[in-house]
């Protein structure tokens, strides 16, 4: 029997090729003993009826797995949706390998089977919590899995703030802006920004500025214990934002604070036990493979 | 009456300003209530013969701190001949501020008074412990405060190894050589070399490529408790050496394997209490201070 | 007598700084035999009745030389604004060494008496002529003595298009932009997006990828006579913008044309005898002085 | 009839592979009206006695062609032997795309028979000239095609030294090096060591800093009429290296002044006519092809 018997599905339908993993994903759940639950959006696109439905805010309360068919992005928003549940996301691809949904879709019978059967690797992935407080109040807060943002929101222009670390006063910066990233999100946009590849499991955060006006600024890495403190700067031309894994935005004013904390409840991912995460850099980076001896 | 009650001094003589700084530094000490013990190279050329003088290796055995009077280069020598002791370093430079040796020549007596006193702020700094293995022998060791260096040993020549972390094959690369380096060595070489900076207390390890042939290569940062390990390639022209903190040398053949791991003993540095890591950083590296407002 | 008769100024009022700085200028002027022109929204901020008034674009058609007063950005405008007429352009700064604009206020008496007694360096500077085409059609333009920028226009999104250099197709790219950049502008935001520093006498063109998806994009320095084409991506989720010197912006739609070209006309810059490019870098920059020997 | 009638042949017999190709090139040149005239190693090495042989610096003089059989590294030696007698070179690759040596084995026949019938690209490349001067005295010189690295020889060691372009100090620095490269190196180790690409046609030079100390130091294109001068500094701790094309190599001592500028003499090398350099970027630097539309 499964070690996972109520399993709820979220997916996005950006093709014909995703629709067809989304029922092949379902045909195979169906011929295994295990309650099918999906995500609203879902089943509407799909007009299935004959399964509970309930938004993704709310699937988390249902299930005991929650399986995310798409790319990375899919998998980013239902972590976020999913964070205060506590229960494993696992990851499945519409066709281009990612980081984060690993699983594809050629593989769905067996290595879905494989994970109801409990062979599989567990990682626990932490996420950022984010607040932006303005003259002491919080006006608007997001969670992130790969990283928070500061940018300048609209064209190209400098934004200026200064960076606290553990109350410890780091540098201004005048740039545009700065990403502050997990180690999940360092090989996302932390990386085209020129920040470290960090593995996994090391509890660090990075802090790579965008585009600095200045010679002298480099990718810092802290502990992920650490507070992290943007204040704004007083002559921006532009109202900073402040954006959580490239999909949620929120504007900022001079003088506001944005904090920036590890979120106690971590991400449960699950892999397929072959996953291994040099081998996804080799293939999705180009890095060389064994010297031929 | 000072937490610390016998002291040995370690520092080398480039120059009269050297010479003056410890004469002062000795001077200092003499008025409390103190034992002084003295390394041995030091000792002759000062032409002490008032102090005890002990070798480098075996100072530690009869000191509860150790001060080094020099720049950076001093202190990481005096950390890996002090290493089995698990007695407190202290640095004192002779003129240029330095990122491990922060009391400067004027504030001698001021300073260090403070530290004995008690009033100071104690970091642990782990160690890199490299061992070069060839035919399941090992060949060669060493410690390491700033970082592990593979490289060509002579001229511009490119190197090929293969690079495994806790037994997971991470890529093969041709380059100049990798920097395998602690947060201490950091602001060093690894930051010449393209690396990200990292916070003292971070417990990781950044895997720094020297000017890879591949576009795809980048910086990696793993847990301190990784086990990292080196294959020499069977083709390269030269014969790789690997070299600890730039200071000590081995000559490794083709097959051979670099371990490294992080040494269980930390090194014990003492800073007086206004140290901050950042400031060092914005005055040693010309960040940007305070926004005016 | 001077080598110049007319001389046209132009200046931004952003501070009671500049507002003297212009004063003590054209105070300097009248005690010389020359005739002054004055911007018009430079003679109404400063309440000036008594010279005769051009809008930007028409100035240059009065003047044997214009004289601006403020930041590198305000001679970027001026430079784009006179571009048609040929007439030298000198930069007095208001406060802080620009890279264009280096007489310093406290010199302008001796420093610009020197430029009219034709004791100056004169350099050409080319722009770039900017056409945004769609279906054939030219639907915005612009030149630019900098950079013109390809981004995203608003958010972090990234953009996609491909880049062809004489006809010849170079690459596809998923990035935050590109910049294209001359000699001039390869010490702004080149700099910032990681291009190398050019000569500014140097005929080339550098293209900067702006925090690129992969990792294989690198700057492209390539002739300044090449013809560049950006072919905006069909497949973007904004619509990418084209900023010219950070000043100007067009809206593209996807199949866009963006031609590049250097302007037939150069700018005509001078400079005090005593310039240098290099000790400008050094002073800007921070790079380190000659060895103490 | 054939536009070259003698032609030199040099190849490096590195496998039976290079043998096989160098055999099948030979008996495709004697079905056409063609004198060869081989190289005095490969003769040996191939054992052949029915064509006259000639040392590699005297091979151009009895030529109007040379055909270099190998990677880009034997196009290079051949480059700097046969440069006083501008005769054209042409690449025929062992079976890696070259960035010099871009006629595949397999395509000898068809691709060699379009050269010799004028169907063909020829491309001028300029060679940089550098000598090395002690006391006023030249005591060392050589040639390269694609760069002339400053380094400090053996190990690890910081070398320092200042720079100077056209009699204008630009920095004193202290670090691994410097690569002085020709648009034709910006692709081999200048790459490596984070330079710019440049254009096979650009008439620049690229200087790119090794590892250096500082994080302000970045790559300077300057124009290829330049006259380049380090003067190596008083306080190395090792004697600095001049390597040509990581093959030739001269020692330095402190206050030695390594003067470099284009050789006035440019290299002919000539391609099969859809020779495209971006095209060649693309398959070996890994660039993304034309956006799927």
């Amino acid at each position: 029997m499964s070690q996972f018997t109520r399993i709820g599905l979220i997916g996005r339908l950006s093709s014909d090729k995703a629709h067809y993993t989304i029922r092949r994903l379902i045909n195979f759940l169906q011929t295994q003993d295990i309650e099918i639950f999906i995500e609203s959006d879902l089943a509407e696109n799909l007009g299935l009826v004959e399964f509970p439905v309930f938004d993704e805010q709310n699937l988390g309360a249902h299930c005991d797995l929650v399986i995310v068919i798409g790319g990375d992005g899919s998998l980013l928003g239902a972590a976020r949706a999913t964070a205060a549940y506590n229960i494993p996301l696992l990851g499945v691809n519409r066709g281009r390998l990612g980081f984060l949904t690993d699983i594809m879709p050629d593989e769905i019978e067996s290595k879905v089977a494989k994970v109801l059967e409990g062979d599989y690797i567990s990682e626990e992935r932490f996420l950022l919590d984010m607040t932006v407080c303005r003259a002491g109040r919080v006006i608007a807060s997001g969670d992130a899995l790969n990283d928070v943002v500061l940018h300048p929101g609209r064209y190209i222009r400098m934004i200026e703030f200064e960076l606290y670390v553990d109350d410890q006063f780091v540098y201004s910066q005048r740039s545009d802006g700065l990403i502050v990233s997990t180690p999940t999100g360092s090989t996302a946009y932390a990386l085209s920004g020129g920040g470290p590849l960090m593995h996994p499991k090391l509890n660090a955060i990075v802090l790579v500025p965008l585009n600095a006006h200045t010679l002298t600024s480099r990718p810092i890495v802290i502990s992920s214990d650490s507070k992290i403190m943007l204040v704004i700067g007083e002559e921006n031309s532009t109202f900073p934002h402040v954006t959580c894994d490239g999909q949620t935005h929120s504007v900022t004013e001079p003088g506001d604070e944005v904090h920036i904390v590890r979120k106690p409840q971590p991400l449960n991912l699950i892999h397929p036990s072959d996953h291994n995460f040099y081998e996804t850099c080799r293939t999705k980076l180009g890095w060389a493979s064994h010297l031929t001896r």
